[in-house]
């Protein structure tokens, strides 16, 4: 059991945590502090925090676990602003998309008194803001912990104690693998979705073709709602693995325009093998999700 | 209401256009053929058609109204085979994804005694099969219709009827107009797919990236599950327009690219823009679908 944890920003990932953090009563407190006006009593109200504050340093002040659950952007300043006030001996973990930019800024900003272990919970859901918390985020989801050579094993096995509250299972990887292996399957799909919104919506015929989009369009578009600041954040912070992905992407779809532009009959056997490979994923993903 | 109705091609459009039918009860009569092991028998258990063909000549002699719901790679074969046994009068529509090459093969084959009218539902599932089917499967979707200056208004009117009674809002397009505009919010989106699962997949760390693969994957990939003979079937029957649409979209991942790089902080920009595309879109798209 924990004594006190702190949550720094309270969205919908932040907010969960506190809500599985007293579903399983696994600890004594949990301090909460957020910049949105309103959000702190909202998260009291749910039952995600304990305990609000207005002041960044006393909401560190004593906890034993810091969990950093910020935009990506804000991460920087926010290492800096807490490293005075943090107590010798805590362990301080945030949730980034990206891991290696955050890790170079915990080393860079934290006192030597402390740990940090860099985590990311592979989740999410399409509604935002501590009003869609739930418990049951994490539940079977893998979260993502990249200590380094410098992380000292007690941090980690703290932060490992927070992940199984959260009823999610841990992956141990490299910072930079994290950040490669997430530029495939998460940040190049955004990209993508951005494009085809972005394409389709600047031809001549837009207004006319719109009314024609159906379920299709909508699935390959989804990802282009997400929240703007979180994935400009991403790119800033992931430029190297994303812009290697996107580069592999146009490099596939050029050799699809050739192969439509050539009528060629064997895209079929293409779009099975990618069919397979998708159902292949489909059912590990639904198994991993029971 | 109709006398006689031939579906030809009993999978999830064509047996719901059957369903729909004996739900209003528009016909007297719809005769089923389909080239598939006990396909005819199965739509026949679910009602989606009284009396079921072994040829496909006995199938559409008679019928005041055929609707071809075959893939379009069989659609040129098709409108060869069924010409000589067309009833003088009778109105021929189909429900391929692309019309300006059916419609030229309808031109070439049908005998002037018949009329065609290209149509197009914009609908789906992702189920298919005649299992699948859904009287209301139409309900409130577009259904376009693209007929020439050489159809005869008669015969745009029977097809009419048919969408009035599937409950579906009729659309009127030229066929070059249709595949353009299908070409970027239906097609595009489907390669954009197959090049996502494509090049995440190649990658050398798939095994391990895909465990990471959440939501934002499936849904970026979904359409890459789909039909790879129907797809591939629509590239070689729509080989300009979505060549054109692979161009733009493949412009627009260049530049995310540069930007990216280059850590361009302007990208938020873009998303946000895109995200209130797409927030538009999907107002207009839930609105017209209550």
């Amino acid at each position: 059991m924990f004594h006190r944890v702190t949550i720094v920003g309270l969205g919908l990932i932040g907010g969960s945590i506190g809500l599985a953090l007293h579903a399983r009563k696994a600890a004594e407190q949990v301090a909460g502090y957020d910049l949105g006006k309103g959000v702190c009593d909202r998260a009291r109200k749910i039952g995600a925090i304990d305990q609000s504050y207005s002041s960044l340093a006393d909401a560190v002040r004593g906890a034993e676990l810091v969990i950093l659950a910020t935009p990506v952007g804000a991460m920087r300043v926010l290492l800096q602003d807490i490293a005075p006030s943090l107590t010798p001996g805590a362990v301080v973990t945030d949730v980034a998309s990206t891991k290696a930019q955050v890790i170079t800024w915990a080393e860079e900003f934290l006192p030597s008194s402390v740990s940090f272990v860099g985590g990311h919970p592979m989740t999410g859901k399409e509604l935002s803001g501590v009003e869609a918390a739930d418990a049951r985020l994490f539940h079977n989801r893998i979260y993502c912990l990249t200590p380094t050579a410098r992380t000292r094993p007690g941090a980690v096995s703290k932060v490992c104690e927070l992940v199984e509250v959260l009823g999610a299972r841990v992956r141990f990887l490299e910072p930079v693998e994290h950040d490669g292996q997430v530029a495939s399957v998460s940040h190049l799909p955004f990209l993508a979705s951005i494009a085809l919104v972005d394409a389709a919506s600047h031809g001549p015929a837009w207004s006319d073709a719109s009314l024609l989009a159906a379920g299709g369009f909508r699935d390959a578009s989804r990802l282009a709602a997400g929240n703007p600041e979180m994935y400009r954040d991403i790119c800033l912070t992931n430029s190297e693995s994303i812009t290697h992905w996107l580069d592999e992407y146009i490099t596939s779809l050029q050799t699809l325009r050739k192969r439509v532009a050539a009528h060629d009959r064997s895209l079929g056997d293409t779009f099975a093998d990618a069919q397979q490979t998708r159902q292949r994923w489909q059912a590990t993903y639904d198994e991993m999700s029971e």
